[in-house]
């Protein structure tokens, strides 16, 4: 049985081929350009292929809100064609098969609970620092939606003593999002992250940021996996530094082995790699075909 | 049918009989003192009672996880005698009914939610803000408990820029708790909160770090309803000015008419008023009850 998957970027739209085992058989990636033209190219890698039904992660916001008539749609967005584009509607003219919608984050976190990081657990979150910060929420076994849906990238966050960088978040300025995306590090030295030698102390006032959002997300949530993903967690020598920064944020309050002893298995990288949207997208679908099933 | 509840707090334990319609039909209140005397208290008023099951909210750390010894008790506290306390295991020995068990803020969210505020909705927040603060979360129809249970009433926030007071939290020092808790108010303005006139610049401090918490929670969360308890929060006049902080903290970034147009009815005060936290013990002993029916 094959299920198709589409993880929707600002940049990339990137379509994938897998089977109920989370194996990606094929994919393509896709400039996102103009929403009519770039979905066309979409369908057309989907057309023919089989799939019992489809999964997409989608940057946003979504609307994910199933009474609504914008839902499936992608709700507010600076890129140029797509603020209150129905792509989901327009996909299910495409292919009539159920299909599956969520965040990208989400989807990312749906994934890892399935195949990756956090296979086998009922809970964990999926942040992703790179262009923007998103933040995925999955506990109890479900994916968190609410009111609209989770926007963790943007919560306010102290500064860091030394930085005397205005922010780069259109609506918040100095948010987590403005102040430890890449851009927000590209502005504030100069030099994108990649350029920038590890003992840069960028890297530390970068731990400084995200190792305080994961503190407060563990302290909000108490997720059994912290999973940290995106182009800025490239930077492997991070991953220690936030380590600490989260206990050094915690002081021992939340008694777990998981944070005290364990904390290097704790907050760790995406176990699916670069394919933790694209397999969460495919784990949307799988649920989505199940989901009928159970009708 | 009747059923007991017990909302266990470091002060006092109050014990409920209520019936499946959230009705709470006879209670008392008992020091805390002890361990083994209170609960002895606590079981000579359930006795004869003929309740179907017992829900207990409790404060806290509590040990949740089902698969440990030591579920069922109070982990660490300053509370003599009741660190490491077995209290569920004592329960079990009196009454052969089966018990539900959370923490305080996690039952009054799950109260609020059957029979109060958030009645309707699958997803609340309920924090308290007394003598400490604490955060139950409700999400897409389940409690959240994941690796121990939430804490957010421990997270870091960004200091008021006037605001020259160290904290109150004995782990964090100036923690959410440590800077917007009962206690720190006392210490930071030599007054209890009771004693301030509504206004006294302490309370748009207290809003500020209130209204912080709350666009946090709102931004990785997205609860459907956010509710305000505890003793602080019987200061009224604090709900507008938290509201307008929320509202200024977001600056429109979350699309939904309940932020934006209606936070009024968004932010509210407990739909049970002083009965939050009983009526929340009381539906966990229901669910406990019909989990049985279940099995």
């Amino acid at each position: 049985m094959r299920f198709g998957a589409i993880e929707a970027g600002g940049t990339k739209i990137v379509c994938g081929i897998g089977n109920a085992e989370g194996k990606i058989e094929e994919r393509i990636s896709i400039a996102t350009e103009e929403p009519r033209q770039t979905i066309q190219k979409v369908a057309e890698f989907f057309n023919n292929k089989n799939v019992e039904a489809i999964g997409v992660g989608s940057f946003g916001p979504i609307n994910l809100d199933r009474g609504s008539p914008a839902y499936g749609s992608i709700t507010t967005t600076p890129k140029p064609g797509w603020s209150n584009y129905p792509i989901l509607a327009v996909l299910k003219q495409e292919f009539n098969v159920p299909f599956g919608w969520d965040t990208d984050v989400n989807a990312a976190a749906y994934g890892e609970s399935m195949w990756g990081a956090a296979k086998g657990l009922d809970s964990c979150i999926y942040i992703t620092i790179g262009t923007g910060i998103g933040m995925g929420i999955y506990m109890e076994g479900k994916s968190v939606h609410g009111l609209v849906h989770p926007e963790g990238g943007h919560i306010l966050i102290r500064r860091h003593s030394e930085d005397e960088f205005a922010g780069a978040c259109p609506y918040h300025q100095d948010c987590l999002e403005g102040l430890a995306s890449g851009p927000a590090i590209e502005k504030r030295w100069g030099l994108k992250g990649i350029e920038l030698p590890n003992s840069h102390p960028a890297w530390e006032m970068e731990a400084y940021y995200i190792g305080q959002a994961v503190a407060n997300a563990v302290l909000m949530l108490s997720p059994k996996k912290v999973i940290l993903g995106g182009g800025v967690m490239q930077q492997k020598h991070l991953f220690p530094m936030i380590q600490r920064e989260v206990q050094s944020n915690l002081k021992g309050y939340v008694h777990s082995e998981h944070l005290l002893e364990k904390i290097d298995q704790y907050i760790v990288k995406p176990g699916l790699g670069d394919n933790a949207g694209l397999c969460g997208a495919l784990a949307l679908g799988i649920q989505a075909y199940e989901s009928r099933q159970d009708q």
